[in-house]
C-alpha cells in the first residue's frame, strides 16, 4: 500500500451505538483501516477515523454516507455540536503517496456522486472549494440544518455545489480537502494559566505569530500546571519544533521552564521526518529511509 | 506484520552475481522483504539485507547459508575483506515488537542447526555470545579462513560454540545478534580535515565521549568539505541528536559552522519517535502513534 488517504467523516448520532455500528461496518472494505473512532452523547455525534487505499477509501465514504442518510433524521436530532447534515463533514487528508490535489479529485468526485445518487446538497470545503468564502466549515454550516432548510431553496448564496437545492431529513453534507492536523501540547512548570495564555496568543496565527497555528492556554487542574494547547493546521508551513521552540522561547522570556510535551492522537510519519530534518539539518531525510516503511510501504 | 527482525547476511561472494542472485532466490520466501543487495568485488563479497517476520527470517538466513555453501569454495576464495566462511557473518538486529533478546535466541537456535544439518562450524557474537572474548568479529575472525583451518583442530580457543572442530571448503559462520547501526555523518562548513579529525577524536566512545558511538574524519574532496562520519552501534545509548549536538558544540568551539548532516542507509523508526521525543521533551512518544504503523504495522 502505497498511496494512503486518511479521511474523518463526522456523523449526526452519538448515543446509539448500533447505528454508528452499521455506518461503520458499511465502510469497512478491503484497503480501509479503522483508526479511531468516537461517540459523545453531549454532541451527539460519531468521528470516525479510515485510512487507507485512495479508492477504497472513497468508496468507503460513499457507503457511510449513504447509511447515515436511512439511519440518521436530522428532524429529531438534537445536540450541542453545530451540524447540517446525517454526515456532517466529509475530510479527505493526504497522508503518503497522494497529494492535496488528489484529495481534492476525492473530494469533487465524491460530492457529486452522493447528490446524484442519494439527492443530497453537498457543499465543498477547505482546499476542495469553489469559493473562497466557503473554505472554512464554520460559515458553511451557519445556522445549522434548521436555518439551511428555511433559506437553501431561496437563498442563491447557500447554493450546494452539488445536488439539489432543498434539504430532506439527511440534512447536507460537507466534503473537502485538508491537510493532516497535529494536536501537541506543551506543559509549563507553572500553575499560573495566564502565561500560558499569553504564550499562546503571541505564538498563534490569530495573534501575527505562526502561520497554520491556533493555541490556547489551559490549566490541567489535576496536576496544577498550565498548558499551551496547540493544533498544528499543516505541519508542512508550521512544524512540531518550530510550534515547541516557539513556546520555549516566550516561556523563557517569562522566566518558565517547559516541563514536556504531549502528542494528542496520531502524526503521519512525513512529520517526523520533517522533524529530523530540521533538528539535524539533514535536508535529504525522507520516509523511505525508514526500515518499516521500506517493509510495509513499497 | 508486528513482529520484525532485520539480518545482515554477509557471503564471500562479490564477482560471481549469478551465485548471489542462488543465494538471495533461496532466502526468499513468505514474510521476508529484501531492503537492499550489495556486491564488491574487490572485496568479493556481497553483504544482503533482509526483514521481516522473525521465524520467516530466521529460515531465510539457513537457506541462504546452506546455499551458499554449495556454491562457495575457500579454498579458492580471494578478496581483500577479511573472511573465515561462504557465509561470514549472520547478524539479526531487532526493529519492532522483538527485542534483542528474541535475537539472540534466534542466532543461537540458527546456529545449533547450521552445526547439525550442514555441518559448518559456528560462532556466537556480540549479544549472542557465549564468552567474552568472542563479542568482537574481528577477534573471532583472527587469522582469517586459512589460519582457522590449520588451528580449529588442535587449539582449544578455537573450538566453535556449535558443529565439527574442523573446516570444509564452506569454511565457517558467525552467528549473532547486535542493534541497529545508523551511519551518520555531519559536513563541517571548513577544509580543514583536522578539524573533523579533532572532533571525532573527542566525541567518540573510545576516546572517552559518547558511549556506542564510532566517528572520525574525512575529507570529501568533490565538496572540499571535512566530515565527521559516524556509526552509531546502539542509537538507545546515543543517539542522533544527541552525536549531532556533540559534533555542533565542538565545532563551535573551533569557530566551525555545521552544514548540514546525512543518513547513509536506513533508520528504525523508533530512532525518529526517540529523536522526536528528545527534541521535543515528549516523553510518551511511540511508533504506535504514527499513522503508517497504524496501518501497516497492527
Amino acid at each position: 500500500m502505497d498511496r494512503i488517504v486518511e479521511c474523518v467523516p463526522n456523523f449526526s448520532e452519538g448515543r446509539r451505538a448500533e447505528v454508528v455500528d452499521e455506518i461503520v461496518r458499511a465502510m469497512m472494505r478491503p484497503g480501509v483501516k479503522l483508526l479511531d473512532r468516537e461517540m459523545d452523547a453531549d454532541h451527539n455525534r460519531a468521528v470516525i477515523t479510515l485510512a487507507g487505499e485512495p479508492t477504497a477509501i472513497e468508496e468507503a465514504a460513499f457507503h457511510g454516507i449513504a447509511t447515515a442518510a436511512r439511519l440518521i433524521d436530522l428532524d429529531t436530532h438534537r445536540g450541542e455540536h453545530p451540524r447540517i447534515g446525517a454526515t456532517d463533514v466529509v475530510p479527505f487528508v493526504p497522508i503518503r503517496g497522494a497529494t492535496m490535489d488528489d484529495c481534492v479529485a476525492i473530494a469533487r468526485r465524491l460530492g457529486e456522486r452522493v447528490a446524484r445518487e442519494l439527492d443530497i446538497p453537498v457543499y465543498l470545503y477547505e482546499h476542495a472549494t469553489t469559493r473562497p468564502e466557503r473554505r472554512n466549515l464554520a460559515d458553511i454550516r451557519k445556522g445549522e440544518y434548521e436555518t439551511l432548510k428555511r433559506e437553501i431553496e431561496t437563498n442563491p448564496d447557500r447554493a450546494p455545489d452539488f445536488g439539489p437545492q432543498k434539504v430532506g431529513k439527511a440534512g447536507a453534507t460537507v466534503i473537502g480537502a485538508r491537510p493532516f492536523l497535529i494536536a501537541f501540547n506543551v506543559n509549563l512548570a507553572t500553575s499560573d494559566v495566564q502565561i500560558a495564555k499569553d504564550i499562546a496568543r503571541v505564538i498563534r496565527e490569530k495573534g501575527g505569530g505562526l502561520k497554520s497555528l491556533k493555541a490556547n492556554g489551559f490549566m490541567l487542574k489535576a496536576r496544577n500546571l498550565a498548558q499551551v494547547s496547540m493544533n498544528l493546521t499543516d505541519f508542512n508551513v508550521t512544524g512540531m519544533l518550530t510550534a515547541f521552540n516557539a513556546v520555549q522561547v516566550e516561556a523563557e522570556k517569562r522566566g518558565v521552564q517547559v516541563l514536556e510535551s504531549e502528542l494528542v492522537g496520531l502524526v503521519p510519519l512525513e512529520a517526523l521526518t520533517q522533524l529530523a530534518a530540521q533538528a539535524l539539518k539533514l535536508p535529504a531525510m525522507n520516509a523511505s529511509q525508514v526500515v518499516e516503511i521500506k517493509i510495509f510501504g513499497e
